[in-house]
């Protein structure tokens, strides 16, 4: 399999949002496929991705948009991802690929294997790249280069199907990594799903302030606060079925985050400076290893 | 008073840090003064100052450092902004402006004035720029261009000396905004102050997992972590100092932030999609008005 072959004959996307749109543009570009198809029960949508160039045709069916394909890659917000699988699950024809980009694994894993019958390939997959935009327009090629593809396929998965969904990642620019589901949702749950719980808190907190005091946060955001905004200003369906599908994860980070803020309550309440230092300058480290990690 | 004018004689620094090396840059650059003294405890930073040029003179006394100067610019840690004034205030001569650029105010304004006999002015103010690194080298001009410089002078402050301090800023390139320092306390609470604490201790609570988990949370740390890493890198003593010396801002906002975490955790732990998802279309709405309000 070379760099420039063909990887499938025909490629279908059900849903077609900022991760679907985004991986749209990048296999026209490396050839992965000659045909897209793209199926989205919203048809402003579906206009969007037939006006964009994205698809070679569009449809609201799942049975039809999936009859031919010889990879479907299910670009849903999570919640949804068992639901389309089962819709579509039918029409599939024998050998076909089934993959996603659901930002947890576990659950999708779950939702989706139940409804496809044998013979049908499934790859779970998540590129760990993103904006706070949303919808087919916010896309653009580059969204996954030098950016992690997480692939958490389940003991026996097809190789041959695996390393076919992993070359098309590869020419989208990816970097990737095999992992256990369950492993991948608990690291996600502290690098991700934390951090924009935590992100949306504190914007909300913001936003019961009263109304002067909340325009002055507005207009001097920059001291912290805007880096929050923006991770908080991310899509809202999307994030709501992560916290509810990788619950386990999450609520266990959680609690100890909460432990840990409650330590440093008390400290500032008794005005223990030694261990608001210590603290400090311990994360100070963790940037540099992370900056070492050549994360930029 | 035209754009040109020297505004000092003479402006001693107390403390080059990331803040005073960047103002002192400036200054330089925009002819407010001719003559830059520089007093440090550390040694390594007083020879550094006059290494990359900050300064004409440089001592670690700090009766001899302010002596001569039109403006004295506390640049320390907001900690001991009250002991280095007692510590200089014998040597300052009559009608000099004391400044400082500390991010909390009002135990600033407490600690320092009670040190400065009458005939001196004292003009608080508090830059909001920064970055995650420290020290004399870590300083540039441009620090301060288009941020906002907040001004909070006690009720009878001179203002002719009111109006040389903010002219030394507006050349910096600062935007310039006056406030009560109760008022600025608060909202610097929400802003800034909290963003950092519940970034140092996601960045700590990541610090405490076992290492082959942390290993893996540096290196996916792109998806969201790798944000609050970057806050978690400033300065541990200043930051020590700001939680101390805002003690009671920052406890009232973080109560409010933990209750408002709290509902989150029960709507997740009982799969209350609506009470998520209500919440995270509310925040985004405040992204937008950050964005109109002109804060990239």
């Amino acid at each position: 399999m070379s760099a420039t072959d063909i990887l499938f004959k025909r490629v279908t996307f059900i849903g077609i949002g900022l991760i679907g749109s985004s991986l749209a543009r990048s296999i026209r570009h490396t050839k992965v496929t000659d045909h897209i198809t793209v199926c989205d029960i919203n048809k402003a949508h579906r206009d969007k991705a037939l006006e964009l160039g994205l698809a070679d045709d569009v449809t609201g069916g799942f049975i039809e948009a999936v009859k031919d394909a010889d990879l479907v890659i299910i670009c849903t917000p999570p919640g949804v991802c068992g639901d389309v699988a089962a819709a579509f699950a039918p029409g599939l024809k024998e050998g076909a690929i089934v993959s996603d980009v659901g930002s947890v694994k576990q659950s999708i894993i779950h939702d989706v294997s139940q409804h496809l019958p044998d013979g049908i390939h499934f790859v779970p997959a998540h590129p760990i790249a993103g904006t706070e935009h949303s919808g087919p327009e916010a896309g653009f090629a580059e969204l996954f280069d030098k950016r992690w593809l997480i692939l958490t396929p389940p003991q026996g998965t097809d190789e041959a199907a695996i390393e076919k969904v992993t070359e098309m990642w590869r020419r989208a620019g990816s970097m990737i990594e095999r992992m256990d589901a369950q492993h991948h949702d608990m690291v996600l749950a502290i690098t991700s799903h934390l951090p924009h719980l935590i992100a949306y808190t504190i914007v909300g907190t913001a936003d019961d302030l009263g109304d002067h005091l909340k325009q002055e946060v507005i207009k001097f955001s920059a001291s912290g606060f805007r880096d929050f905004t923006r991770i908080a200003a991310s899509d809202p369906v999307m994030w709501r079925d992560v916290f509810l599908n990788n619950k386990e994860a999450v609520l266990e980070i959680l609690q100890r985050f909460s432990e840990d803020l409650t330590v440093l309550q008390r400290a500032i309440r008794w005005g223990e400076g030694d261990t608001l230092e210590e603290l400090f300058a311990r994360t100070r480290k963790i940037r540099r290893e992370v900056i070492e990690a050549n994360q930029r």
